[in-house]
This record gives structure tokens, C-alpha cells and sequence, in this order.
């Protein structure tokens, strides 16, 4: 029932295009429709402040693999890849919506000790779960959660709005998710090799953690507000450095030049690459899941963050006209390209 | 992973005792947030009106089944349901978020069948899709919506505040969904033990139009718009019209006395329960999948109302003392119970 005459493969499209396909026709129809799709979250002005939706589905075996996260702290980074989003309109969050699909495979307990998790990240970053839905799953287990984040208007700071010229900014540093999420498939493999194996991983707390228990950046956009820089454009780093810089670019129609040397990567993510043998950068511009905040300031803005330790100024933007450029450390210039993880392809 | 000590079965709390579990820590800490969870939807004080909140996760295998369903129709009704909710807090719906969980299985043009359904439902309902996810899925489809509605805050209307002597008025007929679908599961299994037959749907098209592209009530909202009167309490009927007055009953902290000969049910409806040995009452009662409005109203209403015939008065609010009655033709009394289609008895 689901063939009609041919058959394109969902996967020929990617998450991206997949949704630009899928949502065209829809035009938006009320005048509290500020911003539809195609952003972190969506804006509606319901009077006075603009507030901001976002919704994310995360589905076993695709997004989370059980035997490695613990389902307290599948339920907090939940919460928190949401809030990232909120966080990244410059938004302040206010409640979520959380829905769950679970197969009889889950006991009370541990649904319990995934909304443990969920209350944690609610009570931290001061949201409130105002609804939601439950459902029997055939199979695996299924959580979707919608935010809502509340900002002034003329605080909003979309995708498209990047200027030629202007500084492109990070916070914290990238792919220590990734690395950790490796460490953690190979303890998966020795351990199905052997089940008497013990993990060992003590040496790789930070990055771990990077995977397991992300933080929002909400302290990012505390400062950026203490510092009074308003960014020109703002997005969250969930699915890695290039890809999510290429939003930007893309959206604003202009291009970039991102300078290798000035990524920012810990030194733990960037030994640990090293040892499965990873090229450090590539693993903090394609792995993804860091949920730092990457946004554009005028140039003008650039003296008040420059000596501040969560930021690096990672390059600028330019002209479209001159594609999304990185140059490397020996002064190569290579395409910006979009590797990150991808939905579409995995499991598939 | 998911097991702690010991175990207790999601079955054995049910739906509405599952979600009053994991959500009984959760404390309101936002002033925004003024309904949380419990009610058809949130209601959040953004500023001048509120904000209505309601999301529902569909899953394949448990509310659909696509050997009968086409897809358009799904997308269709799953936008529906979800308004519904909305409409039954008395609210304007404004925006849909629409995620996606999708196995392999389905090509672009099967999800384009899909969005053909919402968009024909946001048309309908002038409500637009402002975002959303799209991701893999290993097993069936899952869809996860969440719908945004304005009201003015001395109009929603709550489940919790019927009053004694209040009237109870469901609108249209009921069992029609359920008789529907008892029709399409027949068809089924007559198909998979003969797939030459052909099935013969055109004397139960209304039924089954009930199950596979049921309307949500906007008219009637209307309607009580028009006629000046505002409900003390409504809910949607998804459940049964047992299930959701006790729900009514429960959150209120009254009773009720139902009349079995008042219950509005549709000829077709009534000849097909017959055909299949299934009391007609009975299927009006626990069917669910109607989505017709049940609210309750002050008597001095009742001639504003009494008329109409999209509007039928089953009964009235009494006190908890009382319990919740069902008052049979023969004018026996029975307790009214909620044998609502439950999600987490289903397939497991």
C-alpha cells in the first residue's frame, strides 16, 4: 500500500532535503506563523514575546543503543538536545511535551528511571512538562518531546540572517561526543565477544560524558547577554561543525572560511582520536552531537568575546560566491563538506 | 539494562495510571505554565491569550494498520486527532509539528501520500506545520504531532470543572468509528485467506468514512459560539464515551447518570452492530474514535441547545457520592465502566 508507480529511496534525499520535499506545499496561513520550518525551532507570535516550538523523535537502535546508555541519562540528554534548540534562537525555554513508545520489553522501573532522568533535565534548566503521550511500540523504544522557548523579537537569532564579514564564533569545544560514542561501540563489541570483559574507561571520562550526558549551552547564551553581543545568526551543533555551519551558509546565502587550526578540540577527544587512529578534526567537523552553540557577530562585537575561554573564532563569513572554504594548517583550501551523521543512511 | 529490582507490567497501570505515575514529580515552575499535564491539552499564559499544547504519538502496528489504511487518510486523521484536543479546550488551532519515524520500507512517494493527508487536514483546519523530525525507524512507522491553539482565558474549557446539575451533551453519534474498523479488520482476514476477493464496502460507507477520515468537531465549537453557551467541562471522545466522562467525573470530583435510550447512535452504525452480534450501546459506550465533543453545560442552557440536532443530552452531572451511573432502558442501574480501547493491552 505504500508503493504507488516508482520508487525513490528516501535515502537519495537525506534528512534535509527529505523535509524541504515534504513540506513545500505547506504555506504558512496565520499571522502568529513568524517562522515556519527550516530552522532550530519555529516562531509564533502568540503577543508581546515570540515564542519558539521545536520537536525531536528519537528512536532505538537508530538514535540510542541501549546497552550502553543508561536510560537516566537517555532521558536528560532527550530534554537537553531539545533545549539546545530552543537555546539556539537565543530563547529561553519554558515547557516540553514528552512522548514515549515502549514495548512490553520495558518495565515500570525503567520507565522510571527514564523519566528520572527526564525530571533532572526539567528541574536544571527550570522547564515544565506540560503534556505528552504514551503508546505501545512493536518493537523498540520511541521518544518524542517537543519545547517551547519564549524570546523578545528583536532578540531572535536565526540561520539566515549571517552577514558577509562577520566572525564565525564556537563554544566549548567539538567532537568529544564522537570519540566518546567510538569508545563506547568498542566496549559494545568486546563485550559481546566477551561478556566477562569489565570496560575500562576511566581514562575517557570527559568525552564519555560528551556522549552520555551533553550539556544545553544555556550559560553560553547568559554570557553572550552579560557581554551584550547579539549574534547575527545562531544554530546548535548537533550534527557536526560542517554540516550545521552549511545550514547557516545556505540559509543565509552567503559563503565561509573556516581556519583549521582554530577549531577548538580537548586535548582527551584529540588523543583519543589518535589512537583509533582518527584525523581530530575531521572528528570534530563531521561527528556531531556536541550541542555547542555556533553563531556569526559583526566584526565590531569581536573585542568584547576574543579573550573569553568558551569561545573560539573559527573563521568568517564571505561572499556566496566563494563557497564554504576551510583552510587547513599547511594553508590548503579544501570544500566545506557536509558528512554528518545522517539518519537516512544508518541501519539501513 | 531497562530491568531494576524487580518488576511491575505497564499493563497493569493502564494509560492514565502510567502517565499520572511518571509525572507526579513534575512541579509547574514556570507562571506560563497554568494547565500542565492531565487535561485534552496545556494551556500556557504567553501573554493576552493562552496557548494550547497537544501531542499525540501514532504508532504502526497499534493505531493503524496500513493493509486498510491509505496513507493519505492517516496523515489526514492523524492531524485530526490532535486537533480535536484542541477544539475540545474551546481552542483556535494555529500550528501543527509533524516528526516521523520510517523504516526502508517506505518510499518518498508513500510519504508524499502522507504529507498529501496532512496538508489536505491543515488546509481544512487552516492550521500550519511549523516543524517537525524525520528519522529512521527499524520496525513500522511512527508519527508524533503536536498541535498549537489560542483562547481567551475566560473561555477554555477544563475537564475538571463540572458542577452537580450540570448537563451532559455529546454532539453527532457514536460507535460509528468502532463498527467501522470491526468492518475493515473483517475485510482483512477475509483478504488474507482469499486475496482474489474483493471487498464490499458501499452499504457501510459511513462507518467506515468514521474510522478512516473522521472530522474534528470545529463546527460545533461553532456552533456553541453562536448559541452563547460555554460549556463547564469538555473532552474529546477518543477513547469511548465511558472512558472520557469518567474522565470528566474523575477530574471534577462529581458523578453521573447516563441515559442508555439518549446515546445518539446512527442507523448504519446501529444495523451493523446488529449484524455482528455487538450491542449497539455498548459500541457507542467503549467504541472511541468518534471524536465528537462530550461537555457538560449549566441547565439554564438547555433551551439555548435542546433543538439542535447535531446535540444530544445524555444525562447529568450529580454528586460523587453517587457514583457514575448508566441508566438502561429497562431503567436498571448500572456502574459505568471504562472499557475504552486501551493502548497498552493491544498487542502484547
Amino acid at each position: 500500500m505504500e508503493e504507488t508507480q516508482g520508487r525513490t529511496e528516501i535515502s537519495e534525499l537525506g534528512e534535509f532535503g527529505l523535509i524541504k520535499y515534504l513540506t513545500k506545499n505547506f504555506e504558512l496561513q496565520n499571522v502568529t506563523s513568524k517562522v515556519g520550518v527550516g530552522d532550530d525551532a519555529a516562531v509564533l507570535e502568540l503577543s508581546g514575546k515570540q515564542t519558539v516550538v521545536t520537536t525531536d523523535l528519537l528512536m532505538e537502535g537508530i538514535h540510542f543503543d541501549l546497552t550502553y546508555v543508561p536510560l537516566r541519562h537517555l532521558g536528560y540528554k532527550a530534554i537537553v538536545v531539545n533545549l539546545s534548540d530552543v537555546y539556539a534562537m537565543n530563547a529561553e525555554p519554558q515547557q516540553v511535551t514528552v512522548s514515549i513508545g515502549i514495548s512490553n520489553r520495558f518495565s515500570l522501573e525503567a520507565l522510571h528511571e527514564l523519566y528520572e532522568g527526564i525530571h533532572h533535565a526539567c528541574e536544571h534548566y527550570k522547564v515544565d512538562l506540560v503534556g505528552g503521550d504514551t503508546s505501545s511500540s512493536i518493537s523498540g523504544l520511541v521518544i518524542s518531546i517537543t519545547a517551547i522557548g519564549l524570546v523578545d523579537e528583536n532578540k531572535i537569532t536565526l540561520r539566515s540572517t549571517a552577514k558577509e564579514h562577520d566572525l564565525i564564533c564556537v563554544s566549548g569545544d567539538l567532537g568529544g561526543a564522537y570519540l566518546g560514542l567510538q569508545i563506547l561501540e568498542r566496549e559494545k563489541r568486546l563485550f559481546l565477544e566477551d561478556p566477562n570483559i569489565q570496560p575500562n574507561l576511566e581514562d575517557q571520562q570527559y568525552i564519555i560524558g560528551r556522549q552520555l550526558k551533553p550539556e544545553a549551552r544555556n550559560d553560553v547564551i547568559e554570557l553572550l547577554e552579560k557581554l551584550d553581543v547579539l549574534p547575527t545568526s545562531m544554530i546548535d551543533i548537533s550534527d557536526g561543525l560542517s554540516s550545521d555551519l552549511l545550514h547557516i551558509c545556505t540559509q543565509s546565502n552567503v559563503g565561509c572560511a573556516v581556519y583549521e587550526e582554530k577549531i577548538p578540540i580537548s586535548e582527551e577527544a584529540y588523543q583519543q582520536a589518535i589512537k583509533f587512529n582518527l584525523d581530530p578534526v575531521t572528528s570534530a567537523l563531521n561527528g556531531g552531537e556536541d550541542y555547542e552553540l555556533l553563531f556569526t557577530i559583526k566584526q565590531s562585537d569581536f573585542d568584547k568575546i576574543k579573550d573569553h575561554p568558551d569561545f573560539s573564532v573559527i573563521g568568517h563569513i564571505t561572499d556566496a560566491s566563494l563557497g564554504t572554504k576551510l583552510i587547513t594548517k599547511e594553508n590548503n583550501i579544501h570544500d566545506l563538506t557536509a558528512q554528518g551523521w545522517n539518519a537516512f543512511k544508518k541501519n539501513q
